[in-house]
């Protein structure tokens, strides 16, 4: 069962129709399982092994090409036909000479088509350089263009189910946050405060079931706070202690992160200002949010904010968001940072994440948002403050 | 703090260095997080971006290279100088132009050492076909060799501090698969399954921590168990209905894995059938190994053992394992199939997973163990067969 009615994945291969044509390739080979998922509705922890969609401009249904085993998971996932369920043999799969692109490429070959204008996702990341240089050597006569993100940027605008779809996930990140708060208590371990997410996170709210994030929760504590992409300890939490919690909730793919900062106890002067500059910053850029904005522009609204704090950052404040697989939730198009001049659009959906991080400590406070026709609606409804455990609090 | 002690860290890059000798290369760039983690301690969610680390056959310590904003995440948990940690600006980070690789070109030729032989791991998961292009236009003199997996093959033999830990995951697999079998009820939803587990690995067993396995827990049920790599749904488990269990312990990236399948109430001839085939033939495998044989020497046991029931798989049973990262607990060196030649050895360890599925259902039963001086022993201590819920009763 595909998560999508079928006209919608038909709307989907339109529009990717229409940028290969734009970039000249006759066939698009997509490796990114968020991609493949996008088009085909796939969906399987499969994406270890080589495996890939193809989209042939002048035929109607794609082609899924994949390990031998996993073609029932295509079954049951996909709404393309058998026939269009390709597969290579166990023995591609790890080995040491053979590759799954050489099978890809006979087949190509046989097909008798001659596709000579491909589109490959040369930075995707299941999409490795050895697979490249065994799809060259297969395939000597094609010309291949870098299509990277060209699917990646037709998924940026959501289509209203899609942002169904990332509002449940919104409930399921609210209802996780609820769970890693309330297990910080002296002595909590960062573990069970991920045990806790994650069970939340995997069962889902109001009824409905959740899927599992592309990002393990990230739960930085005490001095750690000062990276933003620790996971865990088993060390116990001592008072006086901030604890970051970055995490998303998680429907059928779709992702709606969320981050919060906790303090266990009373914070001290200088993580009390901190939290405060990145609050103001974020609602201050929240509230500059319009269609017809550049991300450069919105971006500098949040710079502008905490330099008067005393503050400055180096890093991205956001990037697109939707459906995707580990390891990343981002969407690989729009960054919310000085250069990038991708114009807001209604249905495009970010995640601000306008973490600071000093020599000693950090401060993330999160906001995932969906661009309206006027400003922007954050998909989460969660108090944005620093955070005080035990009495789950806001400190400012 | 590293999980090791920094002389097992000496005594891995020695390795590593003889492997470089032997592979021609004067300076290796890893990209696979579970090398980079095995070489310097690293360990962060940071693998959606470009990062490496750097070994020179002349320097006694390796460089690592990732974004600005995880330099902390690398002080706190390798054993590298801080001197030794470079970084990129955060304008490289998934941008359209220009790409991380240029910038660990251009620190390259700026060291002026003008290493010129460089192994890269063309086929590693994070390492993709852009990466390598940025990186040889960056280095237009260097000649590069494919060293995938070179150390992966140095991580197969396990010291005894590895095996302590991956005894350590076991005792976490144990916990989960048993907290996922309790949840098994008419009723129940898959997601309620996973949930039980996914807390379970994170908590972890006997006052230890879990850490996140490479894989997420796979638990299809009913018609849905021919398929190997489904996650979980959210409808309820009906009477009757096998359900497949696969999951891994993980303790500091140390993975034990381990599947089993359920019945909800009676088994059905043919699964029970199904069952008592692959009990048998795991049985009859783990019975047969020793060092001194191959790979495919242990499968034969497995075939001619399945054969005899009237099946047959296609698929190889089972592969190497030991430290690593999403999306994949096998370490891509040994399969236990047809064709592979390796020698087992002491300290190896496998997983084997000899799953069988047909085309309205499959069984997996699995054990993680590790090779002796006289034989093996399995990590996970489990009733090996098809397990009845409710009630907790082996069906065979």
């Amino acid at each position: 069962m595909t998560a999508f009615p079928k006209q919608e994945y038909d709307e989907r291969l339109i529009k990717v129709k229409e940028e290969m044509e734009r970039a000249g390739v006759e066939l698009l080979l997509i490796s990114d399982p968020a991609n493949m998922n996008y088009i085909t509705g796939y969906d399987g922890w499969s994406f270890y092994v080589s495996q890939m969609v193809m989209i042939f401009i002048d035929e109607p249904e794609p082609y899924w090409f994949g390990r031998g085993q996993d073609v029932n998971g295509a079954k049951a996932t996909t709404w393309l036909p058998e026939s269009h369920l390709l597969s290579y043999g166990d023995e591609f799969v790890h080995a040491k000479t053979k590759h799954p692109m050489d099978e890809a490429g006979r087949w190509l070959k046989s097909k008798g088509k001659h596709a000579k204008r491909i589109g490959v996702e040369l930075d995707a990341y299941y999409f490795s350089a050895k697979a490249m240089n065994h799809l060259e050597q297969a395939l000597p006569d094609a010309a291949f263009a870098d299509t990277t993100n060209l699917v990646n940027y037709v998924r940026m605008i959501k289509s209203d189910r899609e942002i169904t779809f990332m509002k449940r996930a919104a409930a399921i990140a609210e209802e996780a946050m609820n769970e890693g708060i309330r297990a910080i208590q002296e002595g909590t371990r960062t573990c069970d405060i991920a045990a806790a997410i994650s069970s939340a996170q995997i069962r889902g709210a109001n009824g409905i079931g959740g899927d599992y994030p592309a990002i393990v929760p990230l739960i930085p504590a005490g001095e750690l706070t000062f990276a933003p992409h620790l996971t865990w300890t088993d060390e116990p939490l001592k008072k006086g202690e901030p604890i970051i919690i970055e995490l998303a909730g998680c429907y059928r793919r779709y992702h709606a992160p969320l981050a919060r900062t906790v303090v266990l106890g009373k914070p001290d002067a200088e993580l009390q200002r901190l939290a405060y500059a990145v609050t103001e910053g974020i609602e201050n850029t929240l509230d500059s949010i319009r269609p017809g904005l550049t991300c450069e522009e919105i971006e500098g609204v949040w710079r502008n904010t905490i330099s008067k704090h005393g503050f400055n950052k180096d890093s991205r404040i956001g990037y697109s968001i939707g459906v995707n697989y580990p390891p990343d939730w981002g969407e690989h198009t729009a960054s919310i940072r000085p250069g990038d001049h991708t114009i807001l659009q209604p249905n495009m959906a970010f995640h601000l994440i306008p973490g600071i991080w000093l020599d000693n400590m950090g401060v993330e406070i999160s906001e995932s948002f969906i661009v309206t026709d006027k400003g922007c609606e954050t998909l989460v409804d969660y108090p944005r403050s620093l955070i005080v455990q035990p009495g789950f609090s806001t400190a400012i």
